[in-house]
């Protein structure tokens, strides 16, 4: 296949880097949270920023999916672009992850980096197609995978132009544009892209529909799954294989099933994997 | 500036090809309800539909923009994404322009596919960002003006994944999902590109955002228009400059007014290029 058709996909969250045990970017938005209660007084009665406020972690994940939505709404929006971009990269540069005390941007697998390499130094085009929100990821992509800003894909919400002291700005609304998760990968893979990929690989159950989009081509394509079975150097969850069941990047039995059954690459975290992170040079 | 930076975006429609006498695109659409108008029986007596049966292009044009937008959204959609595609292909290699009698591809500006080759062999990567549909236009931007799909930012229309006898399909919804022009320019780069272009050409009042966001950032920026003065070998329209007003890529003198106290380039096509079409192979 022509160079031009080398189109390589790539879920971000569990996929490239560590999802576990919230997804970072959730992190991101508790910790913004805190870091700016003192202009929003009405979060310390208003659920779910007041639990967050308050410690109460137990309270915040019973809050569930429409609690971390509204987190996500009110600490990705009413700001410009650029003031978004400046944040993301201050939390990138100072935040810890919880259990492994390094940086978020260091916690990445070096397998997968060695793997974007090898496919870039063969012609292919990288891209992240990712749930993760796109000026999130799009703020340390390059630095950290080689994939500049306009190969990052994911999550989006409507950006308003408007003109500030004379100067044009965009701000960011908190009203949802695009939905890059299970169907919606398939669908911002045409939409962002224009093509179909011949490699894709993700992790969980809302990467099936990329993993099936890219199987459905003509010619040789390749579909691949992390599968995180190593709980001592990182996790292990499913629940396919009777591990751990997870909400953050769920993978079902019934995906094994289809990736075993087409004959898709299930990287076995565990088993495969000599290395997990790359040796972090900014970390103690 | 690093290569990596070096952004360049164009506008389609009266920039990179000829818009009059009305948008390629519209011609595209009407070509369609003729060519599908034996499955729409209701067509006969349903406006605009049966304007256009009836060849009362007069009428046609009193329908509007309301009119014009129902006939690209019964055209551009109930189909997969894979059959559009051939669709505008197959329109492409056959349809010729009214007054030219060539085909659209070959009504392109030779300066300006001269432009994009000399901004690419210095490390820009090219970039469309036009009010045209996205699908539409990457079904000929790589061959044409050798940018491949990915570089193409236009309008959209939300797409649905589903399941076809087993395989997976992309179905082209009746429904907006952006609308890349005016405002929806800078917000389409920064949705798509997630950075911003050091070098940006447009035509008309819908290019005006985009433009004065590409002045905005740090450093040297390019900023361009292409006026249409040439009435004898294409178009001379405008209002700017007393030239004759278009509903199609108006060119207000407004902007002129802004373009020129900004010292953004105006490349007058009467005045300034030598040649307005590449000559074509293709056509006798």
């Amino acid at each position: 296949m022509a160079p031009v058709e080398r189109v390589a996909t790539f879920d971000n969250d569990g996929t490239l880097w560590i999802e576990q045990p919230i997804y970072n970017q959730f992190t991101f938005a508790i910790d913004r949270v805190k870091a700016t209660s003192n202009q929003r007084p009405e979060w310390k009665t208003q659920e779910p920023f007041a639990s967050i406020l308050k410690g109460d972690l137990k309270a915040l994940a019973a809050s569930g999916e429409k609690g971390m939505l509204e987190i996500v709404a009110a600490t990705h929006s009413g700001m410009t672009t650029a003031d978004f971009n400046k944040t993301v990269k201050e939390w990138l540069a100072t935040a810890k992850h919880p259990r492994f005390k390094m940086r978020y941007t260091d916690l990445v697998y070096q397998p997968m980096i060695e793997l974007l390499d090898y496919l870039r130094a063969n012609g292919f085009k990288t891209f992240i197609v990712s749930g993760g929100g796109v000026e999130f990821m799009r703020a340390f992509a390059d630095k950290t995978y080689g994939i500049p800003p306009e190969q990052v894909i994911g999550s989006s919400g409507v950006t308003k132009y408007q003109m500030w002291d004379a100067s044009p700005v965009l701000i960011k609304m908190p009203k949802v544009l695009f939905v890059d998760d299970g169907p919606g990968k398939p669908e911002g893979i045409d939409h962002f892209i224009g093509r179909r990929p011949i490699f894709a690989f993700g992790n969980s159950n809302g990467d099936k529909e990329m993993l099936e989009w890219t199987a459905a081509g003509d010619g040789l394509r390749f579909m691949g799954l992390v599968y995180h079975t190593d709980a001592e150097r990182e996790y292990a969850y499913g629940p396919a294989g009777g591990l751990p069941d997870s909400k953050v990047g769920t993978f079902s039995q019934a995906l094994m099933d289809e990736a075993t059954g087409k004959g898709w690459v299930i990287a076995n975290m565990k088993n495969d994997w000599k290395t997990i992170f790359p040796a972090a040079k900014s970390n103690p």
